[in-house]
């Protein structure tokens, strides 16, 4: 039984899956989970879980690191700034994105950002492909070629000048992903409509940043979603949409998921736990909450977690975009910058995970298990994230130790470079207080030890997600069609 | 009582207007409609129309007459072989286009068409202002002062290279539409789903004109209509949707105007009588049907009439939009031609009113009120025309006088230029013989009788259907919106 | 032309249809309306209706009169006071109930109305079927036979123990119904529920007449819209929803129209124009506006208006019925009663009209036409009355004329015998001054001038609103269903 | 390490749960799950599982088990036969009915039923409280007091004359639940509609099985559910809908879910792979698959699988219901019966896993996971079932081994006493081949070792899908209802 040793066994602790809560133990061996029990071996290292939560580390499958904007500014964050703050909030896969800009080549981009996160990070990572520059080279050879490599996801972007698609290029992309086996993301707003408010808004001197809010209606969203699931029904092509801000824009979904359309759905802590009236602050103050969409309303709070309960958004992401409070950042413009020259965008990555279980578990909103689901689980599952997400023997150990009893006033002090915290002020309890990286202590008592570069690149299969329905449009079906084969 | 002797007593007919059928004599006095009753002392004319039905003239609100299309080719009517057409129709009324190309001045492409109806109009006339150039002189101000000047309905296209509108643009057009008081008609088709289909089958070799229906998918249409009403939601701005094709759109029309969106919506003949089948023809044939939307299914006709009696279209027009079925007109791009190239429309003008009362009366679909009402009296009112539409005191004495039983197989021989004629082959029971524009029987015994240039141009009020609800959406509300008040 | 002397001339008038508003004179020949015109000719009596509206004669077409209730009171009202207290409103024509009671054979039930009616009535009066005892004499016999004698609507209650029908009965009456040919009109709420409520909360003391509100929820409504609406599908047979009060009954109405359900519905003005507070008075003042369905709220009311507006609903009736408000009626059941023991009804008819010209018209709510159409045209066509609801030649000579300017304060000084009047103290704007009853002038300058019995029983031909649609369920149509035939 | 010696390990088999599926070894100590691991120490007795699925046991929360029939019948097995054929088809644990008939005690009923399964059961079993016979012991006393004592699930019909609860009853019987802590499963059907339907199809002769299915109509079905949702949004009480059987009414449950109303659903395999015309066959043959409601079409199977995909329905169950085909069941009546003297019901238990494992996981519907979840998990969570539907540590060692490539042609040789097999003839991939029941192998190459009364009574606590919203109706909340508190 010598050869039984489990290399670590976090020990006595509450174990929690997206189905099951129990008391036990976790062996881990190598990088992997090896078993679970009720009263295992002892491992080379023990870790004494008592009244702890061991919960899979959570996977934030949207954030924006060492990235270019639209907008030509770079991020506050590195890889490694990034993925230790995640840790820290004990999460331990990312997938941020390979963000192509006009005039680049795709593949290049991707070899640059993988170089980049190569040299960073310290959790595991993949790579969306963002595309916006969706040329023939693009469409027809690069974005298949990165598909069938791993890059299983494809992001778009139906808004800002610097980086969105047309209709024509969307449906481009769509088809492309469709071949290739790829999900397709999309932030999705209207994008006439938003130069047409902020336009009026800053012509009529409304230029504080809280207007940003005013800046992008409701129904810019809501339109969006329409326009970007009439494609997906006309292709079938499945899609995720990313930060559903709206009532509005939640009900659209579930009324096409219902008529069995393939979409999925996420949003973000800031749209279940902030409003517009955040961004009213005295002077710029309001610029640290710019994002888009814009924060909305309680009520859009409510319909949101009732979507998150239904199963209509079926992912809690972050929507990490961290730019600095200061001239290298949401103030780079100058004196008395507008709401539009302000970067979109807000840390997210290290509490996403703390303010969920606070808002779910702790005020119990929704259990443990749903809170694993939507922050570890489904989005391993959906992105096709081999081995992560799930407690589950053979599965990469990847795991938070919680303590669900500490209560944390959250300070300015997180691990990310944005400088400032948005959530600053609140008291949220529950606490992830180690975290392991495949089978490896990085976060303990407050200190990370985790080497630059030591997170892995995440290729992904083409899974169930990505898969159409085979449900054709009439104008697709060539049965329906005068026998036109459009694909 | 000498001063009391009639022009014109129409004698013996049955009457009706939208709400009521009965047995009368109709007296005209001058242009205008003095009397109805049981037994009306004598006319300086008699007509007898025992066993007729006396209606109003018909007003068919969406028409081209004399217009340069979007892909540059002049249709094939005048406006005195497009007036004359619609008299034998038993239309004494219509609105086309003040079609403004880019590069033009809105108020000079008014007064052009004006001098061009002046000229040629057998029947009274008004114009929508098509608007393919909104720039600040079209939206600030040439719009404005037109639409106060009694033009009072505005028309844009989300489709076709040459002449659509941005979603900033619409945008503009529908503020300012708002501001002034005029209807904001729409032809809501998404531009890219169109060009990306229609590139996609030419570059596969399905060029024939059958492959048109297949280039403007179903969702094309849809997707429009939700945009169009979220802009419309957002603005308070009341439209009209053009043409209405599926099932789907019908229903999203419904859905808004149930939760208090000012919407009317029209559909055609061709889309209740018609199929995409009807494209299939041999060789370039099927190049005489091809319209934007598509025809479609016996199941979206089915779909169309329902929402007809239910209230949610409420306008039945032609969308005439004749093009010769040669050199000079379809296939006026050469030889072995694309349906990409072949013009957009059909005559429709003449036919609309016989096809309608078969279908609806004559095959007892619905009443003959309804008839009447869809054809004659909701146009009138929704586009607020002064006097036409319904058989009241005091109205103009636009009459036309019906045989319900005779029965025509229509042939190849309409009034208008276009050199063919789509229905063809089929019969219908029921037909206006004689037409009265004003007081003046300009239609009798297959014989026109009006000067060109003897219609006359109709100035219009802002009326109902132009004002917004009231009901403002949030970003609109400076009270629920940090005080910015946006127009 | 002697012979063209009209014998009444209403000169100078503004006339309004369902359709058409404009300024002309009307003539009278006997009893019906002969001609309409610009200037017509003298009649034997002038009446001077300078700036005054000229309407057709209102339609109530729900209203209990010297009924016996489900709980054994008789109602406040003889035909003579009832149709007076109508006439005085500018109501010319009613449907009142003969109302057949467990027991009573449906036959006698008629003849005995009609007899009181014979005797009292001043205006025209028709008779819905009121079935309480549908046994095989009734469904099978009497009921088929008292259709085709021309009384084409039936009505039956989901609630009220001593006259509900059940589920299975319900289906006899409307299968019937179908087969003869008559509208079947339901006062739909679920009795469980009601019954249920009411147990619970005089059991808990809580009696006073505003509990009656709390008695019927909402869901009652909305339940037996929903189930009422199933047999309608299922048997493919017409309904008139009676009185809806909800947001929610409204829109379980509009889903169903738009899904080809053959639904029809109306509301009453004191769903519009109160709400469950105005039976929050001291004491037992409350029960004098005790009614059912009960009033509900402010948001209740915007969603009638718009459900009007938009079509779903399509007739505005009083539901008259009166008790007064003493030991015969409201408070026979002694001291102390519970709101269970309060006979539920207000007096109606004679408001009706003002109330509502004054919301829809003065307040300028919707459009004179409009008004026309629900209070008297759609209801006369809806319930096939033969010359009733319109001012068209030919029609019987009901006539209301209207001063538009005239503000009222309403007092306890109505003509019918419930001695209280639930909306005293409101003040309108429009009042109709002068009355005409089949071309004679019933009132005029406040004073009534017409013989107890010269009203006239209306029979009523089997109109369109009667017919079943032809769309089978599948249960219904034989050949989905094994060839089953039904029916 | 000695006491470490597992008592059973199952080796090498792939381990599913509604959340993962790995390769891993399963260690059972006494009756509980002790470890999951890639390599586990040895146990006392060692399962091969190489090739092998290890699935929780099958958790079937809607069988009829040694009941009497509303009709008066006893179904065909005791508490023995019924588990022993659940076990051979891989389940474990069965809710059946305590099911109280008019006159009988729901204590002394409880007492009967638990004394005939002591004696018989060889899985674990829990009760649903039956409730026929509403009266106040019942409601008040009994009810409340079984619920605490942990039968925590409530079942009434709405129809059949013998059993059915009236509207009112329905009410006490949800807010005793309510009060006490407890689901309520409905079966709903119109009860009118049935019986109306049946008895004119009888009378005309339509009396074959195939006839059940058109007495059925699918608006009954409809109509029930928005009956029993409006109670539930009344009373603000949960809702279990038992086997929805049609497209219509899955949507009325998607709606209701989407507007947060609390409602569970479930499915059985029947309505998921049978059709009407399964009825359809010569001589009284088609009573053995007569049940209600009945099997619909096969557009209804795919709008039940998109609704269990949605998780608009998350149970899938049996109701088991085993009559004979002989004069002691489904032809007691004698000779020619009618479909109205047929017992209702098949026999399910054994087959429902295998069936739809076929059905989701060899045919590729729905992943292998889903299977569990909506056959185990989902029916356990739902119903409190301590222990009972996942592979978890410390859970009830409840497995079942499955070979996922043994083809099955499905004969008549089930181990209930029903005599037939309705899916005869079918052929499924897929099958358990042996089952633990708490670490005991109960069924092994087709052999049943396990002693009658071996199963065990389960005893729930008040869980999650018991507890109200929280969101009252308006008629129950006393701050908007003048004060009133209704419970």
């Amino acid at each position: 039984m010598a050869d039984m040793l489990y290399d670590t066994v976090i020990r006595n602790g509450v174990i929690a899956t997206a189905t099951d809560v129990f008391k036990a133990d976790l062996a881990i061996t190598g990088e992997t989970i090896a078993a679970i029990g009720a009263t295992l071996p002892p491992g080379r290292r023990e870790i004494d879980a008592t009244n702890r939560l061991v919960l899979p580390g959570g996977v934030d499958v949207h954030c924006h690191i060492e990235q270019l904007s639209g907008g030509g500014l770079m991020n506050a964050d590195s890889f490694e700034s990034a993925t230790r703050s995640a840790a820290f909030g004990g999460t331990t896969s990312v997938i941020s994105f390979a963000a192509q800009h006009r005039g680049a080549r795709l593949s290049t981009v991707v070899e640059d950002y993988a170089a980049l996160a190569r040299r960073g990070a310290v959790i595991d990572y993949g790579f969306h492909l963002m595309v916006a520059n969706p040329d023939q080279q693009t469409v027809e050879h690069d974005l298949p070629a990165l598909i069938e490599a791993g890059h299983r996801s494809v992001k778009v972007f139906m808004t800002y000048d610097a980086v969105q698609v047309s209709d024509q290029q969307l449906l481009d992309v769509m088809l492309a992903a469709r071949g290739a086996g790829a999900l397709v993301c999309v932030h999705a707003e209207n994008h006439g409509v938003l130069k047409w408010m902020s336009e009026r808004l800053v012509a009529r001197g409304y230029v504080l940043p809280k207007f940003h809010a005013v800046s992008h209606p409701r129904a810019a969203e809501v339109e969006a979603f329409h326009r970007l699931i009439a494609f997906s029904e006309l292709l079938d092509q499945p899609i995720m949409i990313f930060h559903v801000s709206t009532a509005e824009g939640a009900a659209v979904i579930r009324d096409a998921r219902g008529r069995g359309v393939k979409i999925f759905a996420e949003t973000c802590p800031h749209y279940l736990l902030m409003t517009a009236q955040d961004l009213d602050r005295p002077g710029l103050e309001g610029a640290k909450w710019i994002c888009s969409p814009p924060q909305r309303t309680a009520a859009d709070q409510e319909a949101l977690w009732r979507a998150l309960a239904l199963g209509d958004l079926q992912v809690l992401s972050s929507d990490h975009a961290p730019y600095r409070f200061d001239s290298s950042g949401k103030l780079s413009a100058g004196d008395n910058p507008t709401f539009k020259q302000m970067a979109n965008g807000m840390p997210g990555l290290e509490l996403r995970q703390p303010l969920l279980f606070d808002a779910m578990v702790s005020q119990g909103r929704m259990g443990l298990s749903k809170f694993v689901e939507l922050t570890a689980t489904a989005p391993a599952r959906i992105y096709d994230l081999p081995g992560k997400g799930s407690l589950a023997i053979g599965a990469d150990a990847d795991v938070a130790i919680w303590n669900p009893e500490r209560r944390v006033t959250l300070a300015n002090d997180l691990h990310d470079n944005a400088g400032y915290n948005p959530f600053e002020g609140r008291t949220v309890t529950g606490w992830p207080e180690t975290v392991l990286r495949r089978g490896e202590v990085i976060v303990a008592e407050g200190v990370i030890n985790a080497a630059p570069g030591s997170g892995r690149l995440l290729l992904r299969p083409a899974g169930e997600a990505t898969r159409p329905t085979g449900r054709l449009s009439a104008e697709f079906d060539p049965a329906r069609n005068f026998g036109a084969d459009l694909y």
